[in-house]
């Protein structure tokens, strides 16, 4: 009973994060950006109880012996806060996503066409115990124009709880409000929120593959991210040696958590027995344990790799290592073992490389650079609410872009179809048009 | 266990079609409009079988009763024959959909980025009794490198296999072969795949509404289309009356049964008591049974609406109609009741229009035209594989342009992250370069 009355009310308040998205969106980018400015002051001026809040939340992890690194995301202090107020500032100075029009068409005379950017509706976005990855977030949707269904990990409670608070009151003199945000606090919130097919229009949930693969197995709402992060660098024959054991270090030791490090390491017979052993001491120097296939232990003392290891994304300085007879045979290991999200070519075969960048089809396709650099800053992107691993709407790390989309809007004197169709039909004249002007929707 | 048996067939099918999408995908275009001609000139080859297998279709039909716009959608004669000849010469025409370069961006010295327009790997297309659309529907895929699982109505099931027997004949001395195309024959198959989301990456469903909302419930695979074709005319108070009586009849008569005509009708107070008589004459006159709110009864003598004919899609010549007190309860109506599909505002008040273009969140909003607009053939596309009233990927009508999806490449010369994190990190330079040259992963 208690748990309908809540859903009740978590519905009611996402149907009304749908209604004041509306508002967001046909508002003007001055307006949502004076919303950032208000949400940053705030902020500044809350320090003190978000501080307080947050060194609740660190004790308790303490107190329950959660990792260094957990407790890394999770702190919030002067210098993170300097770091989110930067952010906002950052997201105030992007371009307005909403109302690009990416195409124009004259139909015919006076029936005009354009194809133009808006947000599309409300998002759930669910994260890990980062409290500064709240504000981001609430950031990016309202510079999109969408609302925001939130949940942050659980060990960031009364940080988050602190953190919305002074968000909604900064916004509350704002004729836009803070209507479009709903911060759930239980996971039984997240489950009930997968039923919300028609009131919530995309998810992005980040974390562990377990719990995203939850979240894709259990909604009918389209979800954008990724569970597994396998990535593969091949080293072709035509390799330089050199920069390949340079390229596979920094791929698999510079962030061994992150979902863009390599988990597998292709190596062409031909140019094996010059790279491993080379390749071997650089790795095994920066704490990489190697597990190679039947030919690679040929060439190196390294522990027989399994089956498995090729599936699996180790998340740590394990690298699973396999000698191939052909960039066939490593394609064909791509598309078969690989996760679709970053893989990588070393090669000094021009023509090659191009083929690669055409044959595998993940997310994002490099030649001779790390897999590391997959990530929306680094791209130029801004911002980036995730990584996605699916074929539709957005590849690899998504920005601003990833939270509009175009839609059609067109413009007659009048204009009906019956006369394009019968015994003496209207021709469409479908003229390109230039789209550089502002949308037909613009306020004028 | 025969069933069994032929799901680990059609695995292994859909696995090859994968395979051979990868080899579609990365070969020239020319190679892929070579295979278009091919067909075609099967097809022109082989009609006299495809002519004799519809003519047993056909009189199956006539047999078991169907309706006589079911039978002329089921014909294949010398005159689809030419007209799927036509189309697949116009799709051969147009531009090659693969390898555009979307963004083109310097990172830093010698590391380029590029956001590069690829294949989606396997398209699961399942489709009303209409043999010339199998045509379509795998011409498309060819030209934009996908995969392609068919499945077409049960009632033209003689045609559709012998027209796959002629494509398949047409492509089999092709290198490309045709194993990028698995046909399927029973209803059991179709739900069979929807299990395959590892192996198919979008579905188009086309059909009724209960089995396009089955697909969507039942997989995890993305779904592009629509279910509800719930589509609105805002008939203002500062509407031209003639103009609103011309574009309610055409958005409502001109093809009943298509998703994009209207079923709400709904009209500002101010201009009820004037455009309604007008309205109820034109529309009665052209065999429209209207039913209406109570003050739409209070104007004029029609049938009462019961709450649910606002959310019913009548497909037939019904028209709810209901007076509002205003612009904004307009905007609510649709934002309520419709189905994001395409919605118009009838007015000469253009501050209105360009606010009714942003507030209202459908994949086609109007302005002053009918909605029978909406359709990829009368937008310009080319060619159009379905109507999607989804938030994300692609909305409304979907051209070529629905297949396919940019994914990010990267060439750098051994650049590593590290040099970009520690002490003295090297900053990236960001710049945008033109976008017009062929991608890094062109043949050169």
């Amino acid at each position: 009973m208690e748990s309908n009355k809540e859903n009740n009310h978590l519905t009611a308040d996402i149907r009304e994060a749908g209604r004041a998205a509306r508002a967001l969106s046909s508002s003007s980018a001055e307006k949502r950006n004076d919303l950032l400015r208000r949400i940053r002051d705030g902020l500044f001026a809350d320090a003190h109880g978000i501080f307080e809040a947050n060194r609740r939340d660190m004790s308790a992890a303490e107190t329950e012996g959660e990792t260094s690194s957990l407790m890394k995301r999770l702190v919030f202090d002067r210098c993170k806060l300097d770091a989110v107020q930067d952010g906002l500032v950052a997201v105030e100075a992007l371009p307005d996503p909403i109302g690009t029009v990416e195409e124009r068409r004259l139909l015919d005379d006076g029936l005009v066409l354009e194809k133009v950017r808006f947000p599309l509706g409300v998002i759930g976005m669910i994260f890990e115990a980062r409290p500064d990855a709240l504000v981001q977030i609430v950031s990016l949707c309202i510079k999109s124009g969408n609302g925001i269904v939130l949940k942050g990990g659980r060990e960031a409670l009364e940080t988050n709880k602190a953190l919305v608070a002074s968000i909604r009151s900064s916004c509350a003199s704002h004729p836009l409000g803070s209507g479009w945000m709903v911060h759930l606090e239980s996971r039984g919130d997240v489950d009930f929120i997968l039923g919300m097919d028609k009131d919530i229009d995309l998810l992005i949930p980040r974390g562990s593959n377990s719990f995203v693969q939850h979240v894709m197995s259990n909604t009918r709402i389209p979800v954008l991210g990724h569970a597994d992060g396998i990535c593969a660098i091949y080293v072709d024959k035509d390799a330089d040696v050199t920069m390949a054991v340079r390229l596979a270090v920094d791929s698999k030791t510079q962030y061994p958590a992150a979902c863009n490090s390599i988990e597998t390491l292709l190596v062409h017979q031909a140019i094996a027995p010059v790279f491993l052993p080379e390749a071997a001491a650089a790795l095994e120097g920066n704490g990489v344990k190697l597990k190679g296939d039947e030919a690679t232990c040929r060439i190196i003392a390294v522990e027989k790799a399994s089956p498995q290891d090729y599936d699996t994304e180790f998340i740590s300085l394990t690298l699973a290592v396999k000698v191939v007879e052909s960039y066939e045979e490593a394609v064909e290991h791509i598309a078969e073992h690989g996760s679709g999200h970053t893989d990588c070519i070393v090669t000094e075969n021009e023509g090659l490389a191009r083929r690669f960048m055409r044959d595998v089809d993940s997310s994002d396709v490099f030649w001779n650079c790390s897999t590391r650099f997959a990530d929306g800053f680094r791209f130029g992107l801004g911002a980036e609410v995730g990584i996605s691993t699916g074929k539709i709407h957005a590849r690899g790390p998504v920005g601003l872009d990833g939270l509009v989309n175009g839609r059609w809007l067109l413009k007659g004197q009048g204009h009906v179809v019956s006369d394009y169709s019968g015994a003496s039909p209207r021709k469409f004249k479908h003229q390109e048009l230039p789209a550089d002007s502002p949308s037909m929707a613009a306020e004028n």
